[in-house]
């Protein structure tokens, strides 16, 4: 059984990141995912650069990747001007991003739901229309930090709109991390309710509270086959308060191939990549896999010298 | 429902420290982590002080520790020395070891399976002709680091010698992290068709590739209702190569919580307990809940100085 691991980490990572990484090593990195049989990888994001200087780079990033067969680069736009930026770099997949709570949204984009549902529908639409594939990220799902509970029928019932809208996917989001098995369970089981199966939906994990690989579990139990994470952990500062990192792709991984399901990456490689964006950030990566990797390699390293 | 929440801290997690804690911190922690509701602390250990000299005041520790009703403090005996020790400090419930693995008991304690065996059986003996309460530990069940796989027969052989013996619990242990959810589900189906059924069973669960807690919610779901953890994490030194820190308390806590399960005990007087070991460790702890709701807490002073 093959489940589809969508790398966020030189997105979704390193916006979360205080260091800014160079463009050089972004490339670089992006490329070392590639080779460890990632197909997926959400690479930058189109949005204002003084929102967020760590990919400021976007569009020169973009225009040095190398294509490779099969790879689907992703980056995440915001609206209209940055589905054109997107477009003039020659991206062939985008993700839009919305909240499901109203006080998240609006501190996040300054806008209210219903303003972020009519912009992000336009642009799916125009994705569409020019042949892009697209994921549409709701975030907060599972909890919002200011509004506490989501309702998961609004959850159900913007998810429907953006699948509508012309949204590949639905990628829900645990945006801080404080989710369940049972919620994600249920919020799986309601869109099957409404009919949306599992595999029109992603899952977005944060490891904020230590759920986030038993998450993943439970929803791998009720058919989820698409699967958020970043290498090494990337995105959750060990030295910010609060810090809120994505699902580590390396400990994900180990928990797949160890439950039999393929993903056509390979963990060795996987754990490169990490150690690559790991010296170029300058400080230690939280994923609990990869310090394991590591440190395994550094004991080997000690008995042969 | 209800979850016992074995905190193996004050053993486990301070033992795998390479910083050496004060008695009068431990003494502290132990309070703390009592006050918050725990009512199974496992505090310290009587192997010999040279071989863990950070538990060298395992009597100290026992002596001093105002005894509260209902509170159960256990400590790891390693053979008939060990337990006389422990009787002479007053303890009332222990906890044996040996692996299945026989590279990890040899390395461990220079001893075969079969020796380990002879000689837990004798303690477990004594132990109940004390009227002492026992946990016997069988570790590496979900893989070795030296050996790979564990046969799961010759780990329910074990486990039903060390019943036989009159251990009153049997504690799985993913000693470092290896195991994954299919695999616990499959150890525990084991027993049950062995006669064993979940409620003789504690789950001890290591955090080294991430997959702790996500092994815990198997758990959970085939009926274990009794798990091991500890207080912020602790036990998996950061900086330490290939560190392997048991599964976090108050990540179990907040899981369970959130899935309805009742534990009796505060999570915010867990954090609470974290803390104050953290501070006299003098570095940063690795769990996931702990650290952002030490984060909350400083944004919260933040806004409010």
């Amino acid at each position: 059984m093959f489940v589809r691991v969508h790398e966020v980490g030189p997105r979704d990572g390193l916006q979360n990141e205080p260091e800014v990484v160079s463009t050089e090593d972004k490339l670089a990195f992006i490329q070392r995912l590639v080779a460890s049989g990632h197909r997926d990888v959400e690479v930058t994001s189109f949005v204002r650069p003084r929102w967020i200087p760590q990919l400021a780079d976007a569009s020169e990033v973009l225009a040095r990747l190398p294509r490779v067969d099969g790879v689907r680069y992703w980056a995440l736009v915001p609206n209209q001007r940055g589905l054109e930026r997107a477009l003039d770099a020659g991206l062939g997949h985008i993700a839009t991003f919305m909240s499901v709570s109203e006080t998240h949204n609006q501190r996040n984009v300054n806008r209210t739901v219903k303003e972020s549902l009519a912009g992000v529908r336009q642009v799916l639409g125009s994705a569409r229309a020019e042949g892009l594939g697209s994921r549409a990220y709701l975030s907060t799902v599972f909890g919002c930090p200011y509004e506490g509970p989501v309702s998961v029928s609004k959850t159900v019932e913007l998810g429907l709109a953006l699948l509508d809208a012309g949204a590949d996917v639905l990628a829900l989001g645990d945006t801080t991390g404080m989710g369940w098995p049972a919620l994600v369970q249920e919020v799986v089981a309601a869109f099957g309710r409404a009919g949306v199966g599992p595999e029109l939906l992603a899952l977005h994990l944060h490891d904020t509270r230590g759920t986030a690989l038993a998450n993943a579990f439970a929803a791998l139990e009720c058919g989820i086959r698409h699967l958020d994470a970043s290498s090494g952990g990337l995105g959750g500062c060990p030295y910010a308060p609060g810090a809120s990192g994505n699902l580590a792709t390396e400990d994900l991984l180990f928990l797949l191939h160890a439950q039999g399901y393929e993903t056509g990456i390979d963990l060795d490689l996987a754990v490169d990549a990490a150690e690559l964006v790991e010296r170029a950030l300058g400080r230690e990566l939280s994923g609990r896999y990869f310090r394991q990797a590591r440190g395994a390699q550094a004991r080997r390293a000690a008995r042969t010298a």
